[in-house]
């Protein structure tokens, strides 16, 4: 599908089409109905992002290599989606990914639309802690709008979960599992997590901010050494780097799809179920009045995690659980 | 309490304690360490704000009236609170006093920031409704943050409420009620309304923009004829106006009153039924999926209305309760 491209994304999308000859300004000019100038800027644009394009004045434009970077016209070149990704707004360097979509949100964008940067300086995990988020990764906040109370909010972290467990092993052929409610991990480590926010009204959701952090193509040696039994990146993994384009539009994908389902929450938390690290294991609640050791058992309906302590089944929410003997809590 | 003064309301302040006599801008200028220029200034600020100040190039100044208007200065002045309202935010005109509060929460400000404007252009009730809030009414935004999960938000309305229906009971004599969950009546028509909207995670309260309307010095020609029935404002009930400012300084000092309580739910409950006009009503519940009537017979510990129906009581979260007999859900 290739609607609703700038002209910035014909003009790569082109370069794209015709890799094995030569395309002139004047054609491009044609085709797009910009001037010339126009057209030697967008190659401009696109050579200081990092695309190698080969220019001669006689015979016009050719493109030599991509650059894997995120941008937007990379991006949804082949992006099979409706809403998600429909419109990207991209930063080499930003802040907090969420942050800025959660002021995108408020100021009314649409449904579907994603925060994408190279690196965050500032990102964020759960209850305000530091997210490490260097070069190579994945940060991504999607907005979504679902017309539903707040108490289901929820929902959206099975969603974000069950679409990059499913996307990391299907792009890089390791066998990842969700610890709930919002951490992926390969093997008994870290690979990517989960942050929701949400703007709501007390009986109506206004939007609801996804950000989602994956450690792709770089080594452990971006983490403090004190992290590395607790953290991992797919790259140190497999030793092998994915294209991020591709995994950027997979999930996207998989968002989309599963997003589908959000008024059956049911569908979606049986296959969510099928990647579950947390179900079967001994966990260990921190609440503030009491510590409580147990199974944890299933998914209740309204996404708390159901617990058997001492033979009775009980319902807890939050991230407030861990996994016995490990110490999840912190990191990444 | 006289903390946290600018120089600005230092000047009102000192004019303030002088009105029996002239103050000259050399005296000004001393006391509080700046220019007779700024003096200049803030002096001519405050007669474009509505004071009437006498000056004599001899003698110097004096205040000879106030404006009733919301400046920060004004309502500060003999404001008794620690949080709520020591930080104002005046508007002459803004689109919604919860829109630019949510804004400021998010880029950090302050618990106890208040955003108050003379009249609201659009401004907004529940689940996207407009809101008339011409001159003459109260209308404000007020930003608290505690340590809740979202569940619990609902608790904002009640101290609102609670808040709003003393201070008009207090200042001019009627009998208000609360509407359950966020309106406030004198007889059976609507004076006040409350928005609370939040941005939260998953499990913790970011914080909460409690908006409030409430219908003081104004007529009812501000309505459409249509709503004559249905909304009424306190000027229209005592054919008197009250001091907005003595009423936003009152309403502030009960809100942070109550929100200390904010831990101790049953005690602002408590206090809350006395208002309670829902309570031993017939109400009808218009849910998607089935009208249902019943006796509303107390609140439960979670702010869910608790209505008998057929013998059996169910649980009511949002305004989807309406008294029947009533036509409650539109207007104001």
């Amino acid at each position: 599908m290739k609607k609703n491209l700038s002209r910035r994304e014909k003009v790569l999308d082109l370069l794209y089409q015709n890799q094995d000859k030569y395309l002139s300004g004047e054609e491009l000019s044609n085709k797009l109905g910009v001037s010339r100038t126009s057209i030697w800027k967008y190659i401009n644009y696109l050579r200081e992002a990092g695309y190698q394009i080969e220019s001669s004045s006689k015979v016009g434009y050719r493109l030599i290599t991509s650059a894997d970077n995120l941008l937007p016209e990379e991006i949804k070149r082949n992006l099979n989606t409706e809403i998600i990704g429909q419109e990207i707004i991209y930063y080499k360097e930003i802040e907090s990914t969420n942050d800025t979509a959660k002021r995108l949100a408020q100021s009314g964008v649409d449904e579907g639309t994603v925060v994408i940067a190279e690196e965050q300086k500032r990102g964020k995990g759960r209850l305000g802690r530091e997210f490490c988020s260097p070069l190579g990764g994945i940060w991504l906040s999607c907005i979504l709008r679902p017309d539903i109370k707040p108490t289901l909010a929820t929902r959206a972290t099975y969603i974000a979960s069950l679409a990059i467990v499913k996307t990391i092993n299907k792009l890089s052929a390791v066998d990842a599992k969700i610890k709930w409610p919002n951490d992926i991990l390969i093997g008994d480590k870290k690979v990517s997590g989960i942050l929701t926010e949400m703007g709501a009204e007390l009986d109506r959701v206004d939007y609801l901010v996804v950000g989602m952090g994956i450690n792709l193509n770089f080594s452990l040696d971006n983490f403090d050494e004190s992290l590395h039994n607790k953290v991992t990146t797919i790259y140190h993994e497999t030793g092998k780097k994915v294209s991020r384009v591709e995994f950027v539009q997979a999930l996207l994908e998989e968002i989309e799809r599963i997003y589908y389902k959000l008024n059956n929450f049911e569908e979606i938390l049986e296959e969510w179920k099928a990647y579950s690290y947390t179900l079967g294991r001994i966990v260990k609640i921190d609440s503030k009045r009491e510590e409580i050791i147990g199974e944890a058992i299933d998914i209740a309906e309204d996404g708390a995690l159901l617990v058997k302590v001492d033979d009775k089944v009980r319902k807890f929410y939050s991230g407030e659980v861990s996994l016995c003997h490990q110490g999840f809590n912190s990191g990444n």
